[in-house]
């Protein structure tokens, strides 16, 4: 007769509960891993769906196909509502699930900060269908501005505007500069003349990618710049009706475009579980990762807030990853009446591509720009994708569209 | 002084309007084409899409990329109102269009025949955002099913009903049952007995692919059953409540999934024209393909009714093709002052396909079917998407599923 293993619960299906599930294959648990999609999202390369370069399929994996071969693994498709701490249920749309571990893996939302203008009119870039209105609202401007005869409407119609000067931010901004000068150019070279496109780069404090050395943020700006964004400094944003945005100072600039990346939070579930938050609704964590007060039950990633050296780990993919993995050993330790280790975050640098042959990466102390830190990141990116076929289909997509200057995704597909 | 050139306006970017189209580069003329989405669209494979195999984009191409190149093109991203023949206007959306001839390549829409309770309940498949809703409700079926404790809603969620026998139907319910077996079976394999699944396809008549020759009707239906599809002939459908599909003669079947490829018809605008309409509401055109009555507009393809040695014309992408190009000639031979000729449809043959390694093929008098069949619907359906790299990933996605039995695209998109 055997007793029955014991039960591991995991919220969400990013990063950090992909690579917590992988850890725990072939180990004596029971893992059940719940997500409100069927898919895990390679986040990173969300912007080049939102600029038309690749498929939201592409960058987005069913999470049964991940673990098809994984024999503890269930899956649940559901909404998280909450937990019941005391008697260790998760509270699902679909009902109750046991746990004897919990892992929340939850993630992060978009943050605007309470400013409803901004939540309302400004388009985030968080997930898939995020990413295909974004798309599809570019492309609709180009289209509008086609058939609009006055010169300040028309000019409004093809002004973008990306807040927030973070990797996200520099991303889609470099990303939509070249779709526009290079291949929108070419579809309405009888209707529009690209000249009066204008990308505009807002970011709130005196440089863009805050964290980066300061010789990779000029030459990021620099790069920028060169691609013909305007980027702006100390702008902050005070409102967006939907067609003008206003600047804290009262500058007015006509847009029908702005992108939001200023800010991310931990996600609304981590709200509504009654425990101790810090900066960004992020749940205080033990440096083992576990949630004071409840030995069971760990948290990880952006919904997390742990400090290393008296500063926050960032809400990023590779800490995530780690403490996926991380919070899994801690668990199985847990089990086996082992003791449990404290996480600490092995940072191997960090990277932001502007566009083609135009990056910035700092790791092992070392500085890279220009041509090779973006074959860099084109080869850490490729890699992170999940899928032979995945990494074969983005590669041919990069490359044809490197050198046919072409993007194979400007379909405008919702009406 | 040059005289103004003559303005030829094309609606709808299906087949017949990009060939018409095509065929009006570095003539003497200018072209509007006017189409409610930004893209031409492969039908053919739009089920592929349906059954998680190929993404929307590898099919959809976009119109101002197409004739990008073409310098006497224009664009507009319209819905079609209207036509005002006597005062040679388009009515859109976007306001009235001049034109001194008009090509009408509205195209088709589904036809339920009237019965409300299909219209509302069954999903067609005519457009990109069908095949994906129909793609997202398949994988929400299976992970409603696994939470089902209820042995007979279990079963009803497993039934996945076809309704029409004519390719687009055998093509999807083939498809379907392979995505069941193949690939799905392994995604749920810890939750799903896939010997439960059932996919039905019914057809009215007594037998499947009307108009092929009957020794490959009997192939094809003998196909589908190997592939487990219960062929149902003579079957009417009567009514769909969303759960309970029953049949002309009262026979109940409990399904989750009805699937409607049993009728077209032409698109709504072609009865707003006030012509003379025949079967299936297409307008009927002169052997010139000129409306009568109307010498300046054409109407082609699925829109238009023509009949050829007593049978009308299919509607089918062959037909709209030739006809394109047959309607942009005869216009050239209008503004020239040269007689315009009648249309012949040149028919090539036709073609389904079932599923791996098995299709059937009739073209000049001979009958294919099995492989050898299958290979040339591999071929001929390559060939017709538009652009290299959709061809070569289509390509990679198709040699990938037929070697690894996996769909790349198993993601449900909405929420």
């Amino acid at each position: 007769m055997t007793e029955k293993l014991p039960h591991i619960v995991i919220v969400g299906a990013g990063f950090g509960g992909l690579h917590a599930t992988q850890r725990l294959a072939g180990k004596p648990v029971r893992v059940t891993l719940i997500d409100k999609r069927n898919y895990h999202l390679f986040q990173p390369l969300l912007y080049q769906v939102a600029t038309a370069g690749i498929s939201p399929h592409e960058i987005a994996y069913p999470v049964r196909a991940i673990f098809q071969r994984q024999r503890n693994f269930s899956f649940l498709m559901s909404r998280v509502l909450g937990v019941d701490f005391e008697r260790k249920k998760v509270l699902t749309e679909e009902g109750q699930v046991d746990y004897d571990h919990l892992i929340l893996a939850a993630g992060a939302s978009v943050n605007f900060f309470g400013n409803a203008s901004l939540e309302k009119n400004a388009l985030p870039l968080k997930d898939v269908s995020d990413a295909v209105t974004v798309r599809n609202h570019i492309l609709r401007m180009f289209e509008r501005a086609t058939l609009e005869p006055d010169p300040e409407k028309r000019q409004a119609l093809l002004t973008f505007v990306v807040v927030g000067g973070g990797p996200t931010g520099v991303e889609s901004a470099g990303a939509l500069s070249e779709l526009m000068r290079l291949v929108l150019r070419r579809d309405y070279h009888t209707n529009i003349n690209v000249e009066q496109v204008r990308v505009i780069l807002l970011e709130a404090v005196d440089n863009i990618l805050a964290g980066f050395p300061a010789s990779l943020q000029d030459s990021a700006r620099r790069s920028l710049q060169r691609k013909k964004v305007e980027v702006r400094l100390n702008a902050k944003v005070d409102n967006y009706d939907g067609q003008t945005l206003t600047l804290a100072g009262g500058e007015v600039i006509p847009a029908g475009t702005v992108l939001w990346s200023a800010g991310v939070q931990a996600a609304s579930l981590m709200g509504r579980l009654g425990l101790e938050r810090a900066h960004a609704g992020r749940v205080k964590v033990l440096p083992t990762l576990q949630i004071p007060g409840h030995s069971d039950v760990y948290a990880i990633g952006d919904a997390a807030y742990l400090e290393e050296d008296g500063k926050a780990l960032p809400m990023v993919a590779p800490v995530a990853t780690q403490q996926g993995k991380h919070a899994a050993d801690n668990t199985l330790a847990q089990i086996a009446g082992r003791p449990q280790k404290p996480f600490h975050y092995n940072n191997l640098g960090m990277m932001a591509t502007i566009g083609r042959n135009a990056a910035v990466a700092s790791t092992f102390g070392m500085k890279f720009r220009g041509f090779l830190a973006w074959a860099v990141w084109l080869v850490v990116h490729l890699i992170g994708l999940i899928g032979f076929r995945n990494r074969l289909i983005v590669l041919i997509n990069w490359t044809w569209d490197y050198f046919f200057y072409d993007r194979a995704v400007r379909l405008i597909s919702r009406e």
